[in-house]
């Protein structure tokens, strides 16, 4: 198959910009100014290019952002404090704590204690309870509900479909089946989660009609694995030591797209695939949150 | 296979039973009486009959419990009123409002209102999400904790088991997925959710270890989707009509229980299968609502 089967996330995500952008017009004239307030602890240097990438993408969109970065030693009762004063600060609607954070600070406590209605990641018990339960007043996390839109927009059945999620962490695989399996039009799909004890992933695999792959193992799914005409997406994103390459490595998918490309009846390239749908559903969360709190 | 192949839920629950009853004593000694606030609306039969058993349970171990009854034609904000005077009523523990409640109430707005401290059904999303992130602080809704408590105490392994859960609802189908593919001992099972609208229902079953039915569809599971040797838990009840009955009806499980039976590994009874269990978690929590208070 040519790679006309490539599903452009970059496209689609500008697709979801485009209505982000208008609905941010439409609060700037009615005097709201959507604002994000960017957290950083330590100088992670990952976690500075995703926060430069986010604080571009806002500006572009007409978001206000600011970034407050901490230095690597900020005790987690300050950075608490912090979260507080923020949860009350109404020039802000969204706050985002760029993971990783410092080992002596629990990233689920500074999760729930941001505001669950300023919680545009989507990580708040309060919000991952209301995805499970069906209920669309909370904050979906952006990653598997990008991943949700991709599929929608690509025009991918997933109602009774077989659907395979391989990884079953809080960020992507978990909140992936929750989304796949709720009765509701785009979701409705049978779910089965592998993981990294599950014993015959390869079989199930094979029988299914799309393939969610956010296990965090470098080109994992391989096209024996994958049946022919099977809707595949890559979530993965791994290092790789490439002597080669002048960091030493290089980032690698779940996936092992050049020999699955060919079989898939659709697939996402990585980069390209899931990655900017992540950044388009943030900044969708941020206007979301900045429309509830204007009402 | 013989009738050994049954999983005595009553037998397990007063195992269950025997603990909570120790550990109100304890609560006790230290002058904490731990209390129960059961609330009901309307005068619908089952609902009687339900709370009734809990208030039986309660106490035979110890807890103190009240029923509050209010008419079918209260309105929801009353109750709303009622269930915050409850939270900060520090006698009680653990508040249950029995469904379903009249069709002019929110179950989901009812639910939440609930403290999550004291939400001993598990239904409140802080403590949904908790459960889908694996934290332990929250509390699981009873019935597929009760589940789960069948399975380890009958010691079916579940790492690397293929489990297929029949049913995606959110009393028992979703949270029962989250509980088993957690990365945990006692979990770690692979997890397919099939429903309605799944196509392939009878396949998953044929190569499931262990099968959760809860689809509410009388007898819906038969002997020839059971792979011999599987597990199986029936948490149907469903009513059949049945002429020679003095209700004009009888209770019958998911399970076609009399041919499954001789082929399955093991097997739930129903009754005295999983409904025993979920009074017994039920009471576990309260009891645990109550020494988290204590503290």
């Amino acid at each position: 198959m040519a790679a006309d089967n490539l599903i452009d996330g970059r496209a689609i995500a500008d697709q979801i910009h485009t209505d982000t952008a208008q609905r941010v017009a439409s609060l700037k004239s009615c005097g709201v100014q959507p604002g994000l307030m960017f957290v950083r602890v330590g100088e992670d240097p990952a976690s500075k290019v995703y926060v430069g990438m986010k604080e571009r993408t806002s500006a572009r969109l007409g978001i206000h952002s600011e970034t407050l970065v901490l230095d690597a030693e900020t005790t987690q009762s300050h950075l608490l404090g912090l979260l507080r004063e923020l949860n009350a600060d109404r020039r802000f609607h969204g706050i985002l704590v760029q993971a990783p954070l410092p080992k002596h600070i629990s990233e689920q406590i500074v999760y729930s204690t941001v505001s669950p209605d300023k919680d545009i990641d989507g990580f708040h018990p309060v919000n991952v309870g209301k995805l499970m339960l069906g209920a669309k007043d909370g904050f979906r996390p952006c990653t598997p509900a990008g991943v949700h839109e991709l599929l929608i927009r690509s025009e991918v059945t997933t109602t009774g479909a077989e659907v395979v999620i391989l990884g079953r962490g809080n960020i992507v695989g978990k909140p992936m089946a929750a989304i796949l399996c709720q009765k509701d039009q785009h979701a409705d799909a049978t779910v089965t989660i592998c993981h990294s004890r599950s014993k015959q992933t390869a079989e199930h695999c094979r029988q299914a009609d799309i393939i969610v792959a956010a296990m965090g193992v470098a080109e994992f799914l391989k096209a024996d694995m994958v049946k022919p005409g099977a809707v595949v997406i890559d979530v993965g994103v791994n290092r790789v030591a490439d002597s080669s390459a002048k960091n030493g490595y290089r980032l690698v998918g779940d996936v092992d797209f050049a020999n699955v490309q060919p079989i898939a009846g659709k697939i996402t390239p990585n980069p390209g695939g899931v990655g900017p749908m992540t950044i388009a559903i943030l900044m969708q969360n941020t206007v979301t949150a900045a429309e509830r709190a204007a009402r």
